[in-house]
């Protein structure tokens, strides 16, 4: 089950771009403040670095992804979410297209 | 004056991704129906197709467009705003980013 729209929220109109274009991602707001991302992720092996933890959701497509300490690349496909802690790295890599919620905190 | 927010509205989580990735978009929903969609052209020389009018406004970066059957190209930068025909098409050249806000109809 994909999360396919999300309502009722505020988007900001100027993307986030990263690593040159290959992430590229919207920020939403919700009503109570809770701050969330719509992104795409195109096809590349990247390292990202977090602040707050986060859960990112795959709604389309899907990568493999490795979390800072672990030497195990795991799939994520559509529907799937997982978990990154706060100040850590993850790397990812994107065969065709990772289509993403990335949930904080 | 450009639009930063656009609030209470329905954002479709899967990217819009067009040209390899070089303009992503997401769509939104207003709550009366009415589509727009928010994106990021980055530096490329590219032609859009339209099916609908659509008025393109640019809420951050810019770029240099030029309407089918124009030989002028012509400069639009954040807050600015230019309008397509229906079933017509346009040149852009975008050097760093253009973010905007697209308009149908």
């Amino acid at each position: 089950m994909t999360t396919e729209t999300i309502d009722g929220v505020a988007v900001t109109t100027r993307a986030n771009v990263y690593f040159d274009g290959k992430c590229v991602s919207h920020g939403i707001t919700f009503p109570d403040g809770t701050k969330k991302s719509v992104g795409v992720i195109l096809p590349a092996s990247l390292t990202f670095s977090t602040g707050a933890p986060e859960i990112m959701e795959c709604v389309a497509g899907a990568c493999d992804y490795k979390l800072a300490g672990s030497d195990a690349w795991v799939r994520s496909e559509a529907g799937q979410k997982f978990s990154v802690p706060g100040n850590s790295k993850f790397e990812i890599r994107v065969a065709d297209a990772y289509h993403y919620i990335c949930h904080f905190g």
